[in-house]
């Protein structure tokens, strides 16, 4: 019998895991969902996942897709998997996709959320990054703005990385407060490794006034990883949304 | 010298500790507090609650108040205080007050939360009630209101207490949905112990079906803990404000 191909849609605190993908001698979000399903479905699974997130980062909704012969209800499935699973990973919605459908070639955009704590917060203290001093919330704003000007974002990408193009489409880039919280939210069709964490970084050296908020068009230009600021704490990354075009929903 | 009284607020995740009040063989959140301004204080240092929260219940406002002879910036205890403590305990602010406050007889209001997940989360797995089945929330709402027309809760009060009366003047109750949490919010003058949670276990027997929503008429004036429902466990409920009359905070 053909298999169905599936999308999981999940959430996980990453605090306790080395981040998404799959490695040979550490603790991945990837590894601990297909012992769950294999475990559930009674079969191997495999699964792609939308992106990868680093070592420590969130995900508040992720996808993954997989290709399975499921004779339960995916509702039932869903419950199961909840139970099985640490309570660190939690599973949302396991739909049926065409046949094709691919979690990470068909995103269309991704966003993340960088969260700062203006204060410490006993329940979010190892889920945002907590600043003691408060930096210039409008030069970094202004800066953040810098950013949908340009497309070549080699100066925030990890070095060793084997990525074809540094090209991306950033269309969101802007900050929030929240009560204490201070949000950076950004979406883009894609993200180089490190990028956003790079970006957060050196955003925070302008609110502190270490850098001008047109040094970032210098930083950009350069495609030098040296010539930006450090990466910010993974502990306070989101990855918070994920999306698909309509088609790509398999019709029950 | 004389010493001076102030007021420390701050918050706490319940999760790891029995509750507010010292015990001999259990670890508390008034014990690692005392412990923690008596370190940086270099004196003993003895702190009075706003009220007892159980084992488990978390606060993310809570004051009490102490005695002391300060010699340093108070932000700077704030700081200090902070590096100290475990992560789970987080300290807003430290005010004098006169000489007489006193954080539990002149606190005039007091307001919970309590937090149910819709689905699960993983990052308030601890910290919320997950139902995986959807209460009516009409009901329980039509069920907190009638909480509005009765002063006597002894039905909702633990056996075992010392208190004088069961007279408490409920001014708020009701049920707020925000996105994937239900929250339930109380105010009163006061609450006697485990109130709230035997209060929400029942709203939630009467979300369920399992009694109506008049029968809460008949649970009150029983004046009977038995006549209730279950207790709602502690991880989903929050002190979440505690007022005092402007008079008691000292002008610097």
């Amino acid at each position: 019998m053909k298999k169905q191909r599936y999308f999981i849609e999940f959430a996980y605190d990453g605090t306790a895991y080395h981040g998404w993908q799959k490695q040979p001698e550490a603790i991945t979000v990837q590894q601990v969902l297909e012992e769950g399903l294999s475990k559930i479905l009674r079969t191997p699974i495999i699964v792609m996942g939308a992106g990868r997130t680093d070592a420590g980062v969130h995900a508040t909704q992720m996808f993954a897709h997989f290709d399975a012969d499921i004779d339960m209800d995916l509702e039932q499935l869903v419950y199961r998997l909840n139970r099985w699973l640490p309570k660190d990973i939690a599973i949302f919605e396991i739909k049926p996709v065409t046949e094709k459908a691919h979690a990470r070639f068909h995103a269309t955009h991704r966003s993340y959320e960088y969260r700062f704590n203006l204060r410490p917060d006993p329940f979010k203290n190892r889920t945002t990054y907590i600043l003691y001093r408060l930096p210039d919330v409008d030069r970094m704003q202004q800066a953040a703005e810098i950013l949908l000007d340009y497309k070549d974002f080699e100066c925030f990408s990890r070095s060793n990385t084997d990525v074809k193009t540094f090209i991306c489409d950033v269309n969101e880039a802007r900050f929030e407060q929240q009560g204490y919280e201070l949000v950076f939210h950004i979406t883009a069709n894609r993200f180089l490794r490190n990028m956003v964490r790079a970006i957060v970084g050196t955003l925070l050296e302008i609110g502190y006034g270490k850098r001008e908020v047109n040094d970032m068009h210098d930083i950009i230009n350069s495609k030098d990883r040296n010539k930006a600021g450090a990466s910010a704490p993974a502990q306070g990354l989101y990855l918070t949304q994920v999306l698909y075009p309509e088609n790509i929903w398999a019709h029950e």
